[in-house]
């Protein structure tokens, strides 16, 4: 590395390269023909995933700040655009799945080749708007990794054989009981929510959802010390709570109606286990007792929200949770995708809040909007988050596929309130 | 009227008697076929209304309060059921179509039949609890009322003939030119929003998702004076804005993009008038001409932040527009059912905030949940708001098809952002 | 009646008056509510029956035909065309639901000018093509006839409330034992399918699809002496004949899967009857064991198909049945609208074929295509039949609710293998 | 060779290494990825196609036939049976495209495994029934490599970037015009349709639908000398063929309105050709101009039929075709797979009946039924026609990608009238 470079180009590139390891470590253990499977509309298939995250770093950072670039493929720049109007036209998302062309080795190469241009772009000081955008694309890379983890999770459990994606790995499965949920007071006031990036410090990242930082006045509310757990779900599905529409909100009772569903997603009826039912994870089939303490995991809203009903209780606000976790950091107990365990671990015997950060996204009881005064990034990137607003529900905390340094107190992820696909669960306030 | 009678049950009894009589007023142009008519899932047939409303007293009142009072008809408790699994089994909201059987006849002798049940438990003094629970009937009914006006413009315009439903009144129209647009600034501040009825005061209405009064945190705002009008939305037309992606919330452009809408619904293009639509009314078609100064009607959600976007403004959020309207309440210029206009008209030239109430209900940016501390009413009742606190947006003040005496300034209505059936508009903010 | 008036005009006046009647008296037990239901995409409203079977001869006969003649209603032309497009757009079916105006008052006035017009021309002799217009149009008023029963009979289940059509009339019950089923031998042969009409033979109607008349070669079969009964069907209800996929076709089995059925369309579910079942009639709900020996009825294609897997034998081609019922004749013993029953009834202790006209339509295991040399009428009669040729089964032998004069040997009625709605059986060959 | 084998047996293993080779061989131009393509509910992944005819001789032969053998893996037995409801439990068709484990090599290994097994049994004479089955799984396994290069066709072009299936071959295109079409005629008679294979004929192959030999009446007619051409089927387009109601049948009406179509399948709007048409084939896109006298192709029943009824002719029965195509076979001429054009080719200037076999199946105007006394195979293999038998259109003939051996006078093919993945195209008759 030339002795000229400057620091904060350095280590932003050093984020980058370590960043873009971490997607073809996850990769591994997949082959071209697993990369192809796209199994429901909200997933893409993994190699698509390589493609777009390219993309992104060549179409917002090489395309416009790295002089006399020439793009990798004429193609590319509309094959792979994922949902940006503004640059034009783009292919439905179903049809990813028909990507056998390019080639995974040919994806491969543009990986290569945009890497390269990004090095080249960084042995420089490079002007603010590109460093914002090229950490813009490094936390996208890492929604992706995360996409990555929860698409395989679904492909391979609708193959029929429900293969592992990892075979021989040891599951966070065990013998730990869970502590015995405790309830943390929270006093009522008037506190700051979200924050207002520094625009001098670069290495401070917020997506434009998070932005402004501004009052909001909390009431007094308790909450959980853990998320729920599955034994403690177990008993609402013993206790017919599929089948009570007074838990229900009406569009849940419609959707757990017309879907069928009697379960989270992953668990199947399993006659020769006690509780009759195995869940599925990346290790392959676990019987439900051996994961009977871990968090509850792919929830809709819907489940999460009855499940909370059928306790008396309710889901946190967006607000009241980000309130409590505002002095709390992702750690090394955080159950985040550098663990590797790659499924919720039980909660640890320890006094105050549990489980902040990884494990599962937990439902809050917020609606996403944008805050008072938001506004989207300029240009095409004003479409990252800002055009979602509708019909969503937010989630909060990271999960056990989230990478460390993605996730922090004031991140609001966001889907419809009938998704499950995610590591999503919950966890109890009042 | 016996002398004995309490003044309290009294006065409760002449609005019941007043709102039940508005009611059959509002059916008199219709015959028992037009009452059939059910011309979109959103919608019932009218004489499903008139039981429906009645069914309400009977089985939350009259079987409860009204000592040895039989049901009118065995089979009408869960034929006439709308919603409350609370009560038991009911038929799915599309065969309402079918319900040739019972006569109109009939069910205008079981509206007879309550009316004499309620007025005979009302000719003593009842307990609080009852009277809580006519007052809820009497809102009901209003909102019924909205329904009736509502869905028979829906099925007369769905007949190809489109009928008027008045054939000879003279509509909303004129010469009248809208006031231009001015700015109302607010300040920034804790304020109380909602409210928690006195449980003494029986003739202070709301509905629980009104309650309880809580501190909201208010940015500074600026609202319009008045409504958007039909010319200014036929700009956002002429200027492309039903192909502009970026104006647009991605599911918004999904719904446009499915359904084929170009315009708000009851516009039809028509090659003789100037600026080639007319727009369809209760009072038959009319040249837009002739309604441009007139606030737009018949927007989705989608439609109205797509407009406010193209504005370079947006949407109020529902707490916005209550601090604005908390010292307002209707009166004699606010255009709503009990004018008889069945249509929005132009704002005045006043000074100050115009049609806060009636006119067109007013989207707002809020999604629709519970209030902190919500609790929905005990028993079946709690079915009435609460689960349908998803995925919905609030609208608030009001339409020209909501009885005067039913609207307030904490009032929360709350449909699916793509419905258009409802008299609904938007008034722009900053 | 003047006495210039010729034969065959007053023959043909006499029929058409008669065949009028039939409609009205058909419609006696209905109010005008009940003629507003649509309560299935293969329906109509009564009402919209009323009109369009006007609208048929005001179309092809006045306006053709009638000298000086003015339509009744300038817009009755396009609202009531069911499917002839090449007079021009019509509303699209499912908007008939819509159509509370014209009010039933103004469609009665409507038939009422029609008939006046057909009159006025019948007072006369009428040139050839006029009269058979005049007799297409008789025979399609008497196949909405027969449609005004099913749908009326879909439409009064589909109320919640299952009123009857006819409240005290007995059905066709009773202590009946339907006699043994017999086989009847064929000999193989070529035969003469269909028929040419006689160009002077005015009163010698048939439908375009029956003709040309042509050879076809049959090979010897057999063909059960009656149709299969309610009993007969139950057998293969509680063998398991539902849940067995080697018994259906391909096509067949998806539909039973995805409709969720389990027995014919109207048979109910009945805890308090002895084979657990009762059937839903125009006469309202009755136990199965009062209609065991009856005819089976309401089945689909797949059904009747998978019956006769069942059975070992087969379904009847339409040239078999044909060919069998070639001398055959609706008569006095036929089960036809004319006996008022109403449903089918069992077949009589009689040697030979019984059953051939009336009951139940016979599903065969003909697809509907064109005979060789086959030619539709010329102009906008063309689409009366020709344009139905793919997809569909014919089905031979009319039914309970087939007017007696419409029905012969050669007539093919036809629908989608899948439908139900119809008075549709089978009777086995093999 | 061991000097024992028997000469049958000896040649059916011939027969059977050539047909497994030919798969092979057409598989050679594509990827492991490319194999896992699934673009439409008709189309199965190329990997799954070659499991499964591996899979149909080890259910139906080598477990049945070849004592001791062990199935060589225990979840392919459910895993890639295709719709054999006899044998089972399967997996739902669209869940093939998520087969990305077990991988392609462990596919090869399979068929490798199957090969061998075969090959073992027939070192020595096997009984009938074993014959039998392996003619049959080779006949299956010849229909499946026609698939396989119909659903590689449509997995390519469903590609955004419409990649060629053969990179540098040159397709059927050229300069030869088409000869005039003329008519051959035909003389009435009753003919015999079909054939009853010789039980000790173990080369004279034929499905269970082609069977038994029968009796059939034919009409005078005449049929096309060549098939339709892409110039002629372009004029039906130019004249607005598919915007003219009257010549299509209702429900082709409804198909081509509901899926947009405007021309066949394939058929690429392009600016920069004369035509503005260009159309995709397995060698790419090529301008219409360049493959204007090649047969049409990827035709929908509905469009076939549509534009016979415009040019005033019809299509052929399937009894017509056959009759004068008896005494016809697939020669040197013939454009079947076995020439490598995988795409239509001109007809030849010569004189009689041209493009009997091969360059496209023929649609003709029958329904696809059974033929009298018709019995399917016993056992699961009954499934492999039979169950249908409704709602499906036979077309005859063979196409550029049938393997010649496959192809005779009496074989049906039937498709839903809707289809148009298949190489289907259309002759005229009158």
């Amino acid at each position: 590395m030339p002795a000229s470079l400057d620091n904060a180009a350095a280590s932003l590139l050093a984020r980058y390269k370590a960043v873009r390891n971490a997607t073809a470590t996850l990769c591994r253990p997949l082959s071209p023909e697993d990369m192809m499977v796209q199994s429901c509309p909200e997933a893409s298939p993994v190699k698509w995933h390589l493609a777009h995250t390219s993309w992104f770093f060549e179409t917002f950072v090489l395309s416009e700040f790295l002089a006399g670039y020439t793009p990798f493929h004429p193609d590319f720049r509309w094959l792979f655009n994922s949902y940006y109007n503004s640059l034009g036209e783009m292919p439905e998302k179903k049809l990813r799945s028909s990507f056998s062309r390019p080639p995974l080795d040919l994806i491969l190469s543009y990986r290569a080749s945009v890497d390269a241009g990004i090095e080249r772009l960084l042995q420089h000081t490079v002007e603010d708007e590109a460093a914002r955008r090229i950490a813009l694309g490094i936390e996208h890379e890492q929604q992706h990794q995360e996409l990555i983890a929860t698409d395989v999770k679904h492909a391979l459990f609708t193959n029929p054989l429900h293969p592992p994606y990892i075979e021989d790995a040891s599951p966070a499965q065990g013998t730990t009981i869970a502590p015995p949920l405790e309830w943390i007071d929270f006093s009522p006031g008037l506190t700051e929510i979200g924050l207002t990036p520094d625009p001098n410090a670069i290495d401070c990242f917020a997506f434009d959802n998070e932005t402004p930082r501004h009052p909001v006045y909390i009431a007094p509310y308790r909450l959980a010390s853990r998320l729920v757990t599955c034994a403690e779900y177990l008993a609402f599905l013993d206790q017919n709570g599929y089948n009570r529409p007074e838990l229900w909100l009406s569009e849940g009772w419609t959707a757990i109606r017309s879907e069928g569903w009697q379960a989270p997603l992953y668990w199947q009826r399993d006659s020769e286990t006690k509780s009759g039912w195995s869940i599925y994870t990346l290790h392959g089939l676990i019987p439900l007792e051996d994961l009977s303490e871990t968090p509850v995991c792919h929830l809709s809203f819907f489940e999460a929200d009855a499940y909370a009903r059928w306790t008396g209780y309710r889901l946190p606000t967006e607000f009241e949770w980000e309130y409590a976790a505002r002095e709390a950091a992702p750690g090394a107990r955080s159950n985040l995708l550098d663990t590797g365990s790659l499924h919720p671990t039980p909660a640890g015997h320890l006094s105050g809040l549990q489980q902040i950060f990884g494990d599962v996204w937990e439902w809050t009881a917020s609606p996403y909007t944008g805050y008072p005064g938001y506004a989207p990034l300029p240009g095409a990137l004003g479409e990252y988050n800002g055009k979602f607003m509708s019909s969503q529900m937010v989630l909060r905390g990271g999960s056990c596929v989230t990478p460390a340094s993605h996730i922090r107190a004031t991140y609001r992820n966001f889907f419809s309130p009938a998704t499950r696909w995610q590591f999503s669960g919950l966890r109890l306030a009042r």
